[in-house]
């Protein structure tokens, strides 16, 4: 039981999930305090039961708080979350502001669930498409090592928040009226159209969302030489994340195994039937726990049978944010 | 020149688009002659400066025709290019029905224009997706030969035909409103959502525009053995092809190098200033004849700097199929 629990950026898309998804898994809290920025503060939402208040996130806003979830940018998890801590409460933080720190497990309660019992005040949400991704590989990789990932992304609007949502929305009611598109939270036109994730690109050539995939996978995993190459990609998809993924495996392995390890895996469905359509479809992913996995098939480009190829769907909302984050409370909590 | 050029297939998206690209490279002709099936014949089409009525399709379509551009599905060009043959046409078919006849030259002629003169009649062109990615990798692969291809598609819905295009259209519109979705052309909806290419899979887990893309780059490129791992995925995006390349060299080579291969290349345009957001987007690669080519880097998971990442983005109805046909034809008449 957490006597005391605090959503903090609690008006975006990822927390408003949070906020459904503590409803619907029955979060048990004596308290759920609700924090946004200026702007928003002063709505009310649904909550575990109650219609609460949102306040002012401050610096007391963490007065008596036992857990709190942050998802309100990394900049606010800079300015925040140490100040949560040191008023006693543990924070998971959905942003990446301290991911990669040496003294903050990252967390995929499926993958690594242990490391987040060694933290010291702070656990760190991964990434969206780097927990979509891994929820299909990690199954693999613990029965036959994963020497090398290429993978290339079909991203939604959600990853860039509700605002993203909304002008994919009316940007594609526009475009399909004839009416003059102004790009506003993307920087590129998003109706019927696809570009390279929206994130700086640094001295690498990777962007900043391909190379949070790389290290993150390689911290969740213990493998700080996994060979990763990613590739992330905009799409005009509403809310669930898409990858095509290629694995290069220790020793050989056959599709038919693949199925089996990942019927068995926990948070994965396999949806893998071409012949009646059956492969993973944003759609279908939307408003699912599950993520998504089909076209699960021998690598025709790889000797020795160490190939496979497969194609992941997942909520970005959902295992991408909000549900991850709960889970690990869960965790800590249970 | 040629004294009789036959369109047949003229009134679906590719036709329409082989009828605007003659118009526009003046391709010279004494005449041309339309053709369709009974359900779009009697329509009048502007080629070449006339307003030319559309015939319908029949043995009798190739009488005195120099060469016939085929672009109307694989089993009308089964049915009337061999008569089109026998009429002492010269016939360049879009289809897939030719493409992997072993007499068949399969060619895009910024890769191997010389095939092109092999024919005994008919010359297949390329399937979409494989030209569009060839048109990046060929210029690498001709200066350090590319050992391992490892793509990922975003397909646009005109590779469907010009009723997918109506459909992503509507269907988008219907999904904004509210109304109920029910899919036609394509398997499963496309607004909003992605799906798997819709076409059949093999027993080998590929499907058959996967498979495609492996065997006629083998084809084109002459290297019967060159590994591919492909995924092709339908995005609801309208008339541009983009992929997503992972390449494994046999020598090292540096993103600078592959910058400086790809600007000398005819028909490739560089798109690749991240800092600008410069890169290849479908909507800038919409009309254009070129293949817009972007995010070079080098691959982070490979070792030994044999491994370049890029992504490429091409008009499907111009050098996906149109364009690519009418070169072909300008190769064999000039």
């Amino acid at each position: 039981m957490t006597r005391h629990l605090a959503v903090v950026g609690t008006t975006g898309a990822v927390g408003r999930e949070i906020c459904a998804l503590i409803s619907e898994r029955k979060v048990p809290a004596e308290r759920i305090s609700l924090w946004a920025s200026q702007r928003s503060a002063g709505q009310r939402l649904a909550v575990g039961g109650c219609n609460s208040p949102v306040g002012q996130l401050c610096e007391k806003s963490f007065e008596g708080v036992d857990y709190a979830i942050f998802s309100a940018g990394s900049e606010r998890s800079r300015q925040f979350a140490p100040l949560a801590v040191r008023a006693g409460a543990t924070v998971i933080d959905n942003s990446s502001a301290f991911r990669m720190d040496p003294g903050v497990p990252l967390v995929i309660p499926e993958i690594n669930p242990k490391d987040a019992h060694t933290h010291q005040g702070i656990i760190a949400n991964p990434n969206c498409s780097t927990i979509i991704m891994n929820m299909a590989v990690w199954p693999l990789h613990k029965v036959n090592p994963v020497k090398r990932i290429v993978v290339s992304t079909y991203q939604a609007a959600s990853g860039a928040g509700a605002a993203a949502m909304e002008e994919l929305r009316t940007q594609t009611a526009d475009h399909l009226a004839g009416r003059k598109i102004t790009p506003k939270v993307f920087p590129h036109p998003i109706a019927f159209n696809l570009f390279s994730h929206d994130s700086p690109v640094g001295q690498t050539g990777y962007n900043t969302e391909e190379q949070k995939m790389i290290d993150e996978t390689r911290k969740i995993f213990h493998e700080p030489d996994l060979a990763i190459s990613t590739t992330c990609i905009r799409v005009p998809i509403m809310r669930a994340h898409s990858a095509s993924i290629n694995l290069t495996f220790e020793h050989p392995i056959l599709p038919e195994q693949v199925h089996d390890l990942l019927k068995q895996a926990p948070g994965v469905e396999v949806v893998d039937d071409p012949a009646s359509g059956g492969f993973p479809m944003p759609l279908d992913a939307t408003g699912r726990d599950e993520c998504l996995v089909g076209r699960i098939r021998q690598d025709a480009g790889q000797p020795g049978g160490r190939g496979i190829e497969l194609f992941v769907c997942g909520d970005q909302l959902r295992k991408g944010a909000a549900l991850n984050a709960i889970q690990i409370l869960e965790l800590l909590t249970q």
